[in-house]
């Protein structure tokens, strides 16, 4: 399915010319973002945690500690929503009312499942390394089966979706466009700094091309 | 109060020395960041959605069209969970295991009301702008009775939350930190490029220089 599923809880009431079921959006999206928040109700009090994630075909792969609530009460098979923002730029409109954010961000909901087969934790590990830091994974020390066992790794399935965004420059009204107020898009994006070494470490590792000329998008 | 209120659900079970109940650094958290994600459930179904917010003394504003599902849910007095995050860094560890991330992240609980008063709305629009862009609200023409009539502002006051953040090098067990891998923090921020001018609007107004040079923490 090129196309995410609709159903009642990913309608797009407002501005639905905002949205898109895109599922290759969706992947662009995901695939650019670093944290997404996870959102999972007890007693309908919700909880909203910050996560690093990987997409892996048509999963969201997340992890955590055995120890985790998040992850233990996810495993038992709740509804949760799952949230990815990528924050694009900040809209300044001649009026106040129209300032606006660009950005796009993936809505999904659904249940997540716990992965148990050992060679599958493996690979998704990687997958979770891999996304966030191209390259680390031939380099760092794997998981030993100890750390394996201690770690609890989800897969969230990426099917009933939706997709928001904004782009492009403010929309003021007519009447306001001769204001005498600039207008326009401050674009915002993640960068890095100058990787910082281990002060534990030595200057016998030279830094990683993949560290020192890190970019996100 | 200069801490904030521990409950059930503020508690923080996993890894609590990196928890943290300080109200200044809560409002330093709050004062950095420019979207927040707000949860709320709905028959234990839950939504997480991206927002805009500025924090006025102890309370969150949001903001919205009175058209908007979420605001208009919020305003019912559900409870809801408010989430900042702050991505600080990558963190490389020689062993895949001990690969993490810094941040600051702020979760709070609660229930946000709707704010009525016009002039208090005037106040907490002027507040969002401000939190967002310092120095634009004294340029952008400010909100009509029409526009501020069409808007839902919401205040969630900050009371039940916690903090939780990651600083410093990676946590490599002893037994890996003669690994030959560069180990170390790649930091992460989040940085303006060049403002672009909405292509509607000639050269008579210069770019602001709180445009220019728009710089976040």
């Amino acid at each position: 399915m090129t196309t995410l599923k609709k159903s009642l809880r990913t309608r797009i009431k407002r501005l639905p010319e905002r949205g898109s079921f895109d599922r290759k959006l969706a992947h662009a999206i995901l695939d650019e973002g670093l944290i997404c928040h996870v959102g999972f109700a007890l007693d309908n009090q919700p909880f909203v945690l910050p996560m690093a994630y990987a997409r892996q075909d048509d999963d969201v792969l997340i992890h955590g500690s055995i120890a985790s609530r998040l992850l233990n009460t996810l495993s038992e098979g709740v509804d949760c929503c799952v949230t990815v923002t990528l924050l694009d730029g900040l809209v300044l409109a001649r009026s106040v009312f129209h300032h606006s954010m660009n950005y796009r961000s993936l809505v999904a909901f659904g249940r997540a499942e716990l992965v148990v087969d050992e060679a599958d934790k493996m690979t998704a590990l990687e997958r979770i390394v891999e996304h966030i830091v191209p390259g680390r994974s031939a380099e760092a020390r794997g998981p030993d089966r100890k750390e394996l066992a201690a770690t609890h790794v989800l897969r969230f399935p990426l099917e009933e979706a939706s997709i928001k965004m904004r782009t492009g420059p403010p929309g003021d009204a007519k009447k306001d466009m001769a204001l005498p107020v600039w207008a326009g898009v401050i674009p915002l994006s993640i960068e890095a700094g100058i990787p910082e070494r281990d002060p534990a470490q030595g200057e016998a590792h030279p830094t990683p091309s993949y560290a020192s000329n890190y970019r996100r998008a």
